[in-house]
């Protein structure tokens, strides 16, 4: 079966200010690069979003900045899953909709609910390879009170995440592993 | 109900010198603190232990490091379930067997088993606290290679749980609140 291209709570709440100094910047280019190289191969793209229950959250339904970020929003047929949890497998049926597939898995922000998500993915059995170049987070300060820059804060994670839930890959390293042992359709360009 | 103590992974393996320099050094007697007033109060202990099925880990059944740490050890009659998975959510009937509990969770490694499991617990909605006092974890370096201690991994997988899936305190804090919110047994000394 194809590779599924999982997508994690891209939408406009992330560019807001409150969350402080992001890293990544070409993040969201990245995954254009996912989403071209998935859209034109006719391979499964879920687009997770988050769909806050507390009252006050910009992600919560009906709230303007719960919409997708417009240079990564689904297109008409692609499936959109929206969910509570932080981890995207506990409040959605994607188990079932990704079964027997290697995820390719990107979003924000890297230390939540991207990181639920992949470790659930790895002990739920699924193969999963996490773009670290689609993915962003913010500087916060440690439990100590350290302050961490967001590169700090995103290396951390990955190397939890790394060989143990998931590979850590850049886009790159994704592409070219999914033209060779999942060649595109001999009908597209 | 009273509140269950989760134990993750409190094995003989842990102690192995492989796993390089750990932090938190009262981590077990903190444990043992709780396990005490747990077993005078009479109250839900869970221990859950990594039945690792890869062939070379010293986590796998029938290895001599399997067994339980000695001076957190289960006594009879206390429960016991072996996990195949990071997360003792996913490969265990944990959740049904404190269904309704507030969890205490404490045991290794801080950010490896025992943030997986935080992480799912919160995301099924259980309210936690977490004993960062009876955690512990090792030096690692992040994914860009930076070294960081025990106490910077422990303290940015704190900060990433803290609030979100579940609340950090200490042992004493925990023990603090418990015979507040859960007097214990009347008949107890």
């Amino acid at each position: 079966m194809n590779p599924a291209l999982v997508l994690i709570d891209l939408q406009l709440a992330i560019d807001d200010p409150s969350w402080g100094l992001r890293n990544n910047s070409g993040a969201e280019a990245n995954v254009g690069l996912l989403l071209s190289h998935w859209r034109r191969s006719g391979w499964l793209i879920v687009h997770i979003r988050h769909d806050s229950r507390e009252p006050n959250s910009k992600y919560r339904p009906g709230q303007p900045l719960h919409a997708f970020k417009p240079e990564t929003a689904p297109l008409a047929g692609e499936t959109v899953l929206g969910k509570t949890t932080c981890s995207a497998f506990f409040s959605t049926d994607l188990a079932e909709r990704v079964a027997g597939r290697l995820l390719v898995i990107a979003g924000v922000i890297t230390n939540n609910s991207v990181e639920a998500t992949v470790r659930s993915a790895g002990d739920l059995g699924f193969a999963v390879n996490l773009a670290h170049d689609g993915c962003f987070t913010f500087g916060k300060r440690d439990w100590f009170g350290v302050e961490r820059t967001a590169d700090e804060v995103h290396g951390m994670t990955l190397s939890n995440l790394d060989g143990e839930y998931c590979r850590v890959l850049s886009t790159s390293e994704i592409l070219c592993a999914a033209e060779t042992y999942f060649p595109s359709s001999p009908s597209l360009p």
